[in-house]
């Protein structure tokens, strides 16, 4: 086994070495089975996959793993972290959201200069809300919208009607009934590009554009045209390119915050990866099925 | 009827005169017999009411009503705004805690200056959140921490077991389980300095204090001094004195947000201000019993 943490229950007399991604890997892998990748530490640890001789399964702590399926040696299975974070994730779209309804920005340079100057906000509640992508994360979002009495219309890849879900090919007719948009959409050839300038055009003025699934589903120009002039407001936490380059004009327009990729990683995911892992483990070492296998 | 808003609904035949607490009031008020008071306009409305020698009824928009009895002629009834509130007040709470839990003013901070730099937060799932005060607010603040997993323990004046709610006088035993606690309770004499240097020593390092309600249900010297060392985080929509002075130290101090009473009035509330004052005025033309009665 190679893990990230060191408190990860392991079965009795199962060796483990531990790798966190930051410092060097342990010298020794030449028995290692079990790989769990160190989580959001860019691109060395997967690296490491085509070093391990033995190696029979690699379990990512991320949702989305497309980047590894190529380095993936023949036979070696991928699980990945599907549902990790849809907590972590959800909570901060509602951190945007609510920042950007309620003004937080302005309230937190008032108090830098200790200004107590009051006016009334926008609010959550009563807010038609737009839903696009309904899969783990946009469920968990939808719990914590419905709790703050927003309005929530629901889209996926492809309508189910009896689940009162829309399919995206409706997306037109309903962006002009949206007061705020929430994108929570996988990369992917039919998602990029998504939101374009016909798309936000359709959006009436004032209407926020939240974004926490791939920057990529949005046109960064057309955004930036359509908030630069105050029309639409935007809270993100995906952009494209990412990072944002030091000197791009989206950083300081009013109305649009900003978060560097940060939803997926809060402190209630890493409870839940050790869990898992500990559990992949646990089974592996068994012969039992794993969990999220997405590969081969 | 003196109304604050033109597009209050009123009874055919109903005679309306409009004063939105910023211009001067009608001229002849002879007449009026029920008054709507302006919301959050401060004390010019209020002073209005001795000079209405025909009122009937003052129907306040506010929940806190404390201020307007003394004012009330014999035989005036007054009416609140209990509940108009509820859902503003708890999303900004909501606001407040994901404001501190995500670091979202280190994201701001670093907008400003184009900084992608990434770290992961806190969040405000798995937390443990004592919720002091369990009204009409604090029930809609729990609804909303129950959908993002939070783990909520409730406080109220007296204690009921069957409904799972502490009495105050468990604070003590209470205080050093919480991560997060929300206070949203009404200025009263047994509120006041309810969270002192004792009851902010009892709290767990990094714990969060999140106060909605009145400022004065905390002692802001003790809260200054255990935030001031970063022992103690604070979001803050009320604080004592309002206005903070511009040169208090609180305002900058790391790790504490302030905004300046501003959870109450945001945009929910309005649609829901307008329809009480239209039920209310319907019922006091048809000689039905008013909601919301506070006095005499
Ligand atoms: N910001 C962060 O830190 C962070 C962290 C974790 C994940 N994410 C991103 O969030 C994404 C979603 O995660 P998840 O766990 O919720 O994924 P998921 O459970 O696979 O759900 C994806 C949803 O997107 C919908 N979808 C896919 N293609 C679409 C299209 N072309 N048009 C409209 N809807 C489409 C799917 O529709 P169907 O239901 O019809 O299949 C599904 O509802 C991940 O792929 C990842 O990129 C971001
Ligand atoms: N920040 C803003 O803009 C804003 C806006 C509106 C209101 N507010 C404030 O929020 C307060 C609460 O509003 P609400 O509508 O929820 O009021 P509510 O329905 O009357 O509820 C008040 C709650 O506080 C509890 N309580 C009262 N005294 C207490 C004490 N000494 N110790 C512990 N708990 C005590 C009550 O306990 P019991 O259940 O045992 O009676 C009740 O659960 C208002 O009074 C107002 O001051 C602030």
């Amino acid at each position: 086994m190679l893990l990230p943490w060191t408190d990860i229950e392991v079965p009795e007399r199962v060796e483990a070495a531990y790798y966190d991604g930051l410092g060097s890997p342990p010298g020794d892998l030449a028995d290692v089975e079990f790989y769990v990748l160190p989580y959001d530490r860019g691109p060395e640890p997967p690296k490491l996959i085509k070093e391990l001789p033995s190696l029979r399964v690699v379990q990512s702590l991320s949702a989305g793993v497309e980047a590894l399926v190529p380095l993936l040696p023949a036979g070696v299975r991928l699980a990945n972290g599907r549902g990790l974070h849809d907590l972590s994730v959800a909570e901060h779209a509602l951190a945007l959201i609510h920042a950007a309804q309620r003004d937080l920005p302005r309230w937190f340079a008032q108090q830098a200069r200790g200004s107590w100057v009051r006016e009334h906000t926008r609010s959550l509640a009563d807010s038609r809300v737009l839903l696009v992508g309904y899969g783990s994360i946009g469920q968990a979002i939808e719990r914590q919208l419905v709790a703050a009495e927003a309005v929530v219309t629901r889209v996926a890849s492809r309508p189910r009607p009896d689940e009162g879900i829309h399919g995206v090919g409706e997306l037109a007719a309903l962006l002009p009934q949206a007061d705020i948009v929430v994108l929570v959409l996988p990369d992917t050839p039919a998602t990029r590009g998504l939101i374009g300038a016909e798309q936000l055009a359709a959006l009436p003025d004032d209407a926020l554009l939240v974004n926490v699934g791939r920057g990529t589903a949005v046109d960064t120009g057309a955004l930036l045209a359509e908030t630069r002039t105050g029309r639409l407001r935007a809270g993100l936490d995906v952009v494209d390119p990412e990072p944002l380059p030091a000197d791009h004009p989206l950083w300081t327009v009013p109305g649009v915050v900003i978060t560097p990729h940060i939803a997926g990683g809060s402190a209630s995911f890493y409870p839940r990866a050790k869990k898992l892992a500990a559990e992949q483990v646990r089974r592996y070492v068994r012969g039992e099925e794993l969990l999220n296998v997405v590969a081969p």
